[in-house]
């Protein structure tokens, strides 16, 4: 299988991607700037709610191109696989598993039944139990070993268990309504296993007063484990130096009183120490990279900011959820934010041959949001099997993301999209700032001179500067270097708002725009064969690492490079 | 212009790019683990020095490649290139400047005479400022306005004032000897100009305490100013709430003692109200994204750690230099990290086409590596016409460039490198950890576990899993999402350990690499053109913002999909 074992998927035959093809090449002969000078297309290209204005004119559509995806989502039955996945069905196929986040924000009323079973009922008797806990350690009520208020909480997960929760606390920190529900306590996260990152999450602060969460699905996670073992090693240390004469029942105290878990397996949190009351579950079907609405990141997250903040970000995702459920119709489709996305995706990526992506959130509290992308996105369509005919495809599938907060990035790789490459530009901003900042003798607020790069980047890209009139005074040596070709696309989501409810919108419209994006590509979305791999091989390095020699049976699995790289590491790791 | 006025340069005509081309699909044919099963190839495609081994067995290449590229480097001239830039000759032709970061860590007994003036004596004037400045603050010589020590620094900066100060900082801030050198001393960064970054710079510091180190080389870097500004003021009502009666004398004081600058515009320095002695200059022979060498990174990280640690760095980014000093013939090229570096990175990118490197350090303490290397690769190499003829070039030039450190980013997009799309991989890694963790009841540290999967890694992404043997017992219908075809190419770099002396070395490495690729490319990697539109639209957009009204003649400059959004933002901004 060294050449690839090709099967044609009917995405390249469909008649209607050939169409796309065809659409995208004419459009290609015009000049972005002649399309938005035509106000009834951009009007036509842009959803507005009751939260945010959705804008897509600075793509490379016009409204033939979206009739055209629009088919391609009737052919590709976009809402079934939607409904599919919204009723339990296992569209997970290789791993046997439902795939139902949605579930975690549906709202105590409604029901799901799955094998005799109403899970709505399991999500809220485990979000019950966050919001007791969260509120008990936020008023007191339950401190550390020593009685002191527990103010620190240190969250140790990897992956999923760490990015969405990351980005969640920094879209909501700075907030003046949630920094006031938050004052006098610090989320930190451990996520690698880098020492360094260890010592940063428990440098500086007061052993007794700080909570540990650890975080991981089947509680055998490498990182996680290591990182949750240092902790409490570290954290009895700290004890015994202050309090010498600990006794077994105090170490015990200690442990049950300052860690947690969320986890399913209750033997494993058992034995490392932590008492079952204090072990919030989940569900196989809920995926890692989608985990954050769970206790994953409902209990960290309450504990920061109250149960309550938590509750309106779970709404901000379920508003999402139920525009699609709403979605009766092909044409509601054209209302509809995130599969709209998912089919401007496709048509960047598939069509356009854009194989990056790049979000770019005007604002410093989105700082988390293009990494936690990065993984929903990449994880979940980095892919190339087809989910029915379980053979490769012929194409490529989900693209590469990356992403700064502008102005940050404008100072660092824009000069490559305006000059260099083209690639797949996500502007994310909100109107109403979280904390107002302007001295009277400024023209504008710091908001305001934010925002204005944010409305100023997309028609920069797209209309370029390159006419005689534009160029004039230019020497000619020059005149190539400063002009800008433009053509540039971008799509813009503008929020009224940021606060806990936009969040979780934001989250909800950018996974069921990647679900969308694999139900084109008819990949599984869901899984993640390709991490595997790797965990095998570091454990056969692990072993000769453990031994401190090389040239035993263990090395012969390994190449002459790799084993010359491992003898420079151990000649120089004292 | 519309359509591209392209002129071939002649990398497509050349000989050698065809043979390389041919080479190319050559190797295709061979499988990487093929490759990889050979020990004398290996051995030639590394290059180990005193400090680091650098090894690129895993790149689709053989010596016959090898010896092309080398062939190439002596066409394009790159040693003659890089005599050129050390020499001072003005290679920045767009923007009639010399190129001279390396004057920036030469050391006191060299000059280098440039109009008549030894730049060398200048540098080290500059330096010798730095030394008595920092010294003066850390030994308490010099405080606040109330007397107190300074003890938090404020770097202010977006774009190359900003990101290698960060990375360094980083870089070293656990060190477990540096960090004794920094103790109760901070450093932070305030770039954007997003109200949030503001809040959280100022947030929780105390302001008799606090310096502040304006960075802009022209003093008027719109985002830059404003919170320069905002601190200026933020800082004086802190000061005017706990003593009210503050005199003109005190405010003078007050910014005169807490507020520094690293600019070349002394006119705005001084009317903002700063020290004509506590003003750093710089030169315009220093690009932004090559500043941190000067005192641009000098004074924040001298103050945060001690002169003599930026000495190191700047010795471990001379090492580097006189590798390309001393390096007279193309044979010496195979032996020069930096320059092989740049070819490999041409054979990926042009030859094999590849437009995304990935880098990947396993090291918490370069977590922001891969955010300055995006902006020196990026801003530097993205770019699209000739410096020769000054016309298009008629293909692409620098990749997208991202990163996240390892383990972190193998829990989030390496699923997509592994069975996605062909990525270049860039592992970095050092073998002495900067901090040991490690408890007696495990098998490894957690140094040895994370390098465990530095070493799985980049054989995982080449050998893949594909045979039947390996897939043996796996049902058919999961076969192919469990296969890892392989093939994907990365190279390592091992630093022996990673002090202030090798992170001067890795950023110097990379910096010569991406001019190396500039100067195979013809471009001017030194100039940055296309951030200027974005510039211009935001000042036409700002002044419709500050009117707060839409309507008037400015918004004609608007398209309708614009104007709908910026109406949206001033409807919702209250």
């Amino acid at each position: 299988m060294q050449t690839d074992n090709l099967q044609n998927t009917d995405l390249n035959e469909s008649k209607t991607v050939l169409q796309l093809r065809e659409k995208s090449s004419e459009l290609s002969q015009i000049h972005l700037r002649e399309l938005l000078s035509n106000p009834e297309r951009n009007r036509i290209l842009s959803i507005l709610t009751d939260s945010l204005l959705f804008d897509y004119s600075h793509e490379k559509l016009d409204s033939e191109a979206v009739s055209l995806l629009l088919k391609l989502a009737e052919e590709k039955e976009l809402l079934k696989k939607f409904n599919a996945m919204f009723k339990g069905d296992k569209i997970n196929s290789t791993e046997k598993r439902r795939v139902l986040h949605r579930a975690l924000r549906m709202s105590r009323d409604e029901s799901l039944t799955i094998d005799g079973q109403d899970i709505v009922k399991d999500v809220h008797a485990v979000l019950d139990r966050v919001k007791q806990f969260s509120s008990d350690v936020r008023e007191g009520k339950r401190t550390g070993h020593t009685g002191k208020k527990l103010s620190t909480f240190i969250s140790i997960g990897i992956g999923g268990s760490y990015l969405a929760g990351d980005f969640v606390y920094n879209s909501l920190k700075s907030h003046q309504t949630y920094e006031k529900l938050s004052e006098g306590l610090e989320l930190k996260f451990l996520a690698n296993v880098c020492p360094i990152d260890f010592s940063r999450a428990v440098k500086a602060i007061d052993f007794e007063q700080t909570l540990f969460i650890v975080i991981s699905k089947t509680f055998t996670t490498a990182e996680t484990m290591l990182n949750a073992r240092n902790c409490k090693q570290w954290l009895l240390d700290r004890y015994r130096e202050k309090y010498p004469n600990l006794s077994d029942k105090d170490i015990e105290s200690i442990i049950s009183k300052q860690f947690v878990a969320v986890s399913t397996n209750i033997a494993e949190t058992d034995r490392f120490g932590i008492d079952k009351e204090n072990v919030f579950g989940f569900w196989d079907w809920v995926g890692g990279r989608y985990s954050v609405w769970s206790a994953v990141g409902a209990l960290p997250l309450s504990l920061a900011f109250g149960f309550e903040v938590f509750q309106e970000f779970l709404s901000g995702g379920r508003s999402i959820d139920e525009t699609i459920v709403n979605c009766k119709s092909t044409n509601g489709i054209k209302e509809n934010i995130p599969i709209m996305m998912g089919l401007i995706g496709f048509w960047n990526t598939f069509i356009c041959g854009k194989s990056t992506r790049v979000i770019l959130p005007y604002s410093q509290a989105l700082c988390k949001f293009p990494n936690h992308v990065q993984q929903l996105d990449m994880e979940s369509n980095g892919k190339s099997v087809s989910i029915t005919s379980n053979k490769f495809v012929d194409y490529q599938c989900g693209p590469v993301v990356f992403g700064e907060p502008g102005t940050n990035g404008q100072h660092s790789f824009y000069q490559l999209i305006h000059q260099g490459r083209s690639l797949s530009c996500e502007f994310i901003g909100h109107a109403k700032p979280q904390f107002d900042l302007k001295y009277n003798n400024e023209i504008v607020s710091n908001h305001d001179e934010l925002m204005s790069n944010f409305f100023a980047q997309p028609d920069a890209l797209a209309n370029g500067k390159y006419t005689e009139e534009e160029l004039q005074g230019i020497p000619p040596e020059l005149a190539q270097h400063k002009t800008f070709k433009g053509n540039n696309t971008s799509f813009s989501i503008l929020l009224k708002e940021l606060n806990a409810f936009t969040t979780g919108q934001l989250l909800a419209i950018y996974e069921h725009r990647v679900a969308t994006e694999g139900f084109i590509y008819d990949i599984n979305s869901f899984d993640q064969w390709g991490v595997e791999l790797g965990k095998v091989l570091a454990n056969d390095v692990r072993k000769v690492l453990a031994k401190n020699v090389l040239g035993d049976e263990e090395t012969k699995k390994f190449n002459s490079a790799t084993l010359n790289l491992m003898n420079f590491f151990t000649e120089n790791k004292k």
